[in-house]
């Protein structure tokens, strides 16, 4: 079985294994409690903070932890959306190919009384910081942008966008969850004033996840209840989940240049294969990408029978989002980069890891290249 | 060292552990992903949701995951205020001794032009059905009731209150963290529309909740995303947690009659111990409770320094709620029990499970005696 759809969720680190196993079997207390169990399940959060903290280049107290990166998401947007209506401005921009996390909730939002702009990348996959700044007005909010697709993996120019944002007075939020564990990211550096991240797609577990807020910013709870993460998230911190999370960004930062150029290495050896094949189309090539994600279009095949024969194969891939895996229609991702519908309903996603092998990207390639070859002979 | 807070959280069971270890090692898939791996996590997901419907009394498909208890009072809440909106019913009626995840949720939907009568239980700890009849107003969409109380242990008369308000096709929704895994509790029989739970409080890991959600009521989402939980919750499931969730709660209904047995007698035996000290008062006897908490007033004793000193013999016990425990000011469900003050003062909660012993409880009283007489020794 040769897993390539790490972008979906990745295996558990053994970092994060170990982590999580000492903590469900040793360290039960409810860090709210005041007796001593609960004191050294306050000590473990309080590490967990500093070790994310220290990783992410925010401060411990910019660190609030939630139950996922959708959770993340639409905390940095309602939190925007508060600030935004206390200062009188109810405009959001974004791009259009962001995670439904973010999409759905703007759409919320504009059921709401707030008024969104989609901005759609160029074809290679990358806004520009001067779409931004022509999109903006005086009663813009939030630019909220992410910072690695999750289909195709391009990265977009965040720093150019939050200084420009900055020197304007609006809020820059990014979904940073396929990013974070894979490029090298500081949160003070790049600027932004809220970014999310999902521990299980760099090894972590599911369940957790992080939002970072610049200091001054006051998060906004989806949640009532006890008056947990200084009452930005109410309900008992889920602290096996939090150590894990941090050991295993501690473990992807700690690895990350030797992972980049694994990573890298076997990706361009897929990309390389799949040009190859007539009628084939990988996206995003000429921007700067994650290392992992190829997203790939094979004309005259359709998505959801491909990912099935090579399914057959052992070989585990995706026609898209996780999140979205269920939906029949193209993804808004390709609709915006302008590929053309009997292109897009051919579209598969790539995601590789550093637990993948080169030998894994030549079985990959001889299926995929079988299996759109059959596709195409069949078809009527 | 002697953990007698298990309300506030309890330590993983053995059956929770082996699940959770086994599904991190193994069973890293996504469930909405296509391929076989995603497909085995699917095939967890949907077996984790039969056993516990099945050990709830409700249709796997009346019932909905969360992240733990206090998103789903929370999401009950929306979904009932939902329900009652596209009702014209926009009056709540709820008891003045709620977890904050009911009580602050309910102030929030105050301010968004709903209403709410708050009802006090009689000093025994119980609400009585007649109460809340004669609460109910045309307008009523949804009374909202503790099964049991988490300071006391007091069970309500859920099946009765149920009864009367489904005659006047009012929704109930009921707060059954502190009972489910401690009480035969059977969601069809008990008759209410909405019960949630957490995982953390019978042995199961936190990070992990459920809301029941009876067939015909459409759960309100709490998050925008992806259409996880069919279109309930968005956001990729936990399902090491929710595994784990199913076979702490398969473990402990199992269990139940010895267990409520084997506590029962421990707290018979503690709170003996305890009605034997001078100006002491153990809330609640009178009236039925679940089998491990016992709330107590020690007069002259402040309780945060009785909660020290227990801690320095190693003796693990709340002053309150663990999600409150922050705050200074007596607890609201004292304060409801028209407790007087200055013996609210000196109340802490003792919370037994199934692993304590006798010698447990010897250790317990003996500390507590020697705490209570040094401190009122000390009172100036």
């Amino acid at each position: 079985m040769i897993y390539a759809d790490h972008a979906a969720t990745t295996p558990l680190s053994p970092a994060a294994l170990d982590a999580m196993t000492h903590c469900l079997r040793t360290h039960y207390g409810n860090p709210s409690s005041a007796h001593r169990v609960g004191a050294d399940a306050a000590r473990l959060l309080l590490r967990a903070r500093e070790e994310m903290a220290g990783a992410l280049g925010c401060m411990p107290r910019e660190l609030f932890f939630t139950a996922g990166g959708t959770e993340a998401d639409n905390q940095a947007l309602a939190t925007a959306a508060a600030w935004g209506a206390a200062h009188g401005r109810r405009h959001f921009i974004t791009s259009a190919f962001e995670h439904p996390a973010v999409s759905r909730m703007l759409d919320t939002l504009e059921t709401q009384g707030f008024c969104v702009t989609r901005l759609s990348p160029a074809p290679h996959g990358v806004l520009s910081p001067q779409q931004v700044e022509a999109a903006l007005r005086e009663d813009t909010c939030c630019v909220s942008i992410l910072l690695a697709n999750n289909e195709i993996g391009t990265i977009q120019p965040l720093a150019e966008i939050s200084a420009l944002c900055r020197a304007r007075g609006v809020l820059v939020h990014t979904d940073a969850v396929q990013a974070i564990g894979h490029l090298p990211v500081d949160f003070a550096a790049l600027g932004v004033d809220l970014l999310a991240l999902s521990a299980h797609k760099f090894g972590g577990p599911k369940g957790a996840g992080a939002l970072c807020v610049r200091r001054g910013l006051l998060p906004v709870s989806l949640l009532r209840g006890g008056g947990q993460e200084r009452g930005a998230r109410a309900g008992t911190e889920n602290l096996p989940a939090l150590v894990g999370m941090a050991a295993a960004l501690t473990d992807a930062v700690a690895r990350l240049s030797t992972t980049i150029d694994t990573v890298t290495a076997l990706r361009t050896t897929l990309e390389h294969g799949l040009a190859a094949l007539p009628d084939t189309q990988v996206l995003g090539t000429s921007a700067p990408r994650v290392p992992g994600i190829t997203g790939c279009c094979f004309a005259g095949v359709e998505r959801e029978t491909l990912l099935l024969l090579l399914d057959a194969d052992g070989i585990c891939v995706s026609a898209g989002s996780a999140c979205a895996s269920g939906a029949l229609e193209t993804s808004p991702t390709l609709h915006t980069l302008g590929v053309p519908d009997p292109l897009a309903r051919g579209f598969l996603r790539f995601s590789l890891g550093a637990d993948n092998t080169p030998a894994d990207v030549e079985t990959i390639l001889a299926s995929t290249r079988a299996a759109v070859a059959r596709l195409r002979k069949d078809k009527p």
